[in-house]
């Protein structure tokens, strides 16, 4: 059901059948460790490439995704997939073993939250049961693909994030469960001409404090609704923008607000500078932490919003801006509720 | 409503409220050119940058799609687009300035059956009424991405294809309309092992197949249930492959095939080669071709299934096969039917 300029309330909200999270090993060493379903310290999984490695990565996430579902592969109706690198092919070959329909999508470090949005659009709609939505990132094919050889040993400044080594997968589901995804506000693309690719979280602060006002507007609530407003990868200096941001519309972010990108290392110790980033980022974070924190019941309600930079090392290159573009998704604990939508 | 195993019947048919086509000035010389909106002579579209160039010819399909439909940008919900250039940039500033809520799409060629499948799923749920369907491709943008610098002069085997200049948007509606989508198969990822990236036609073909069979399968129809079944941009080598596949399969498909490739060109007097490719070739002969065809009753039923390749240069380089993909979908004549879905 439509609600607002740009939001979806669900009324068959689709639930969280598993989500699961496979992680590098500079991951592995952060905060978040001890609940994500696979550490991978080899950095290339076994594989010649990083584009390989990285496939790696999605396989085995989703591959963990429909095992802890207790399902198997022709059970799934859709794939939703996408990552950073030209023409997506660590999604390409990292799901095109199991002959499931496929749908790739770019939203570049926002794209988790953009294959939940329509995965849970398709699912609510009755167009299929098991619908498996599913994001990754790596450190050295990010590298390779935006910045420098590794082998440069380039310096990086303060305001750079570390792209993410990992891969999250969720199977959304028609069936009943206890997370539930129960409305979703789809972003638009927000250019403020920044230019610093070095300090992507300035550049999609603003995408996603347009996205979070406009899912305040169209459900008509603030930012106290929400136990956690949770970005992708803003990252430290990202965070402080998006707070000025929303402070400018009204609201207080101060509380509610925290950052994938900010969890999911410990940067001093780490030398991860702003944070994490990367498609793998957020899906990580909300595969391992997010999903856990709402079944166990510590949060009722969280707005999970990734968010993405939209270049290329061409457009960079060229002098083109970084747009930015944030997806918010909602997801709620529903156990005990009458109502599956509780506003 | 799910039909078969990778098939949707809709029972509210999206119709086409409005389809435009931009070409540049190669398809402008072709047999299709008195078709077109508009023919852009200049390559570079008053650009600095090919893919800026790309952009403009997105912008300017997706304006007059906009305006043939009677609408401003603000009454469209969603849009869905994509092309072929890494992190799909030419789409991020092609339809970033309307802020309307964006989903990014990647299907390489496929790309315009993606939106048209995805934009018909959202609107026969109701989550938008009026949702954008565009993508681009562009020569020059193409050829640096994939292959060489123009500058190169290199040389071309018979097998290559010539990368479509142009875009074609479609508005989806929920108000009636002539013509009107009452159905998609959504592709999976095929890969027969093929490494040629100058033979795109051949790596196609095989999804190509299995998404025509699928779709057979799933609505208990063949070949000669549709008027046309028209592949997105196989070229005259895979349209060879594709008749021998489903020959295979028990179809023959040599009465209704057509490939939007073979049509945008006329192949030897303007050396094209096997024919023309790129997100835009499907996308202009769907928005300059078929659907008037529909539309003046010429063909009552159409299966249009537009192909892509899934390479990026860096999986090519790496010696990665090239697998391919293809989304189908149910173009009708819905004039003076009194049941939306007439099988």
């Amino acid at each position: 059901m439509q609600q607002g300029k740009a939001s979806i309330r669900f009324e068959h909200p689709p639930g969280i059948l598993s989500a699961a999270s496979i992680a590098g090993k500079k991951e592995g060493e952060g905060p978040l460790a001890i609940l994500f379903d696979e550490i991978v310290s080899d950095p290339l999984a076994g594989e010649k490439t990083w584009e390989e490695a990285e496939s790696q990565f999605q396989k085995k996430s989703a591959q963990k995704a429909i095992e802890k579902a207790g399902l198997s592969p022709n059970h799934i109706r859709y794939v939703l997939a996408g990552d950073l690198l030209g023409q997506s092919i660590a999604s390409t070959f990292g799901v095109m073993d199991w002959n499931i329909p496929f749908f790739g999508l770019y939203g570049a470090c926002s794209t988790m939250g953009e294959t939940l949005s329509l995965g849970a659009m398709l699912v609510n709609a009755g167009y299929g049961d098991h619908v498996l939505c599913v994001t990754s990132s790596h450190f050295a094919s990010a590298e390779k693909q935006f910045r420098f050889p590794l082998h440069y040993g380039n310096q990086r400044p303060y305001s750079a994030t570390w792209t993410v080594t990992g891969s999250g997968a969720v199977i959304l589901s028609s069936e009943g469960k206890t997370v539930k995804i129960t409305g979703v506000t789809t972003g638009k693309i927000v250019d403020f001409g920044l230019k610093d690719s070095m300090n992507m979280g300035a550049c999609m602060a603003p995408a996603a404090a347009d996205c979070i006002g406009q899912n305040f507007q169209d459900f008509g609530v603030d930012a106290g609704y929400y136990d956690r407003i949770i970005t992708g990868d803003l990252g430290s200096v990202g965070k402080k923008a998006l707070i000025d941001l929303m402070a400018q519309k009204g609201f207080d972010l101060q509380k509610t607000h925290m950052d994938c990108g900010i969890e999911i290392y410990n940067s001093e110790a780490q030398d991860t500078h702003a944070g994490g980033s990367g498609c793998g980022c957020a899906a990580l974070v909300l595969c391992a932490y997010i999903v856990r924190m709402l079944e166990e019941g510590r949060w009722r309600r969280v707005l999970f919003v990734p968010t993405g930079a939209l270049l290329s090392p061409t457009s960079f290159n060229e002098g083109q801006s970084i747009p930015g573009i944030a997806h918010a998704v909602i997801l709620e604990n529903m156990e005990g509720e009458t109502n599956e939508w509780s506003m």
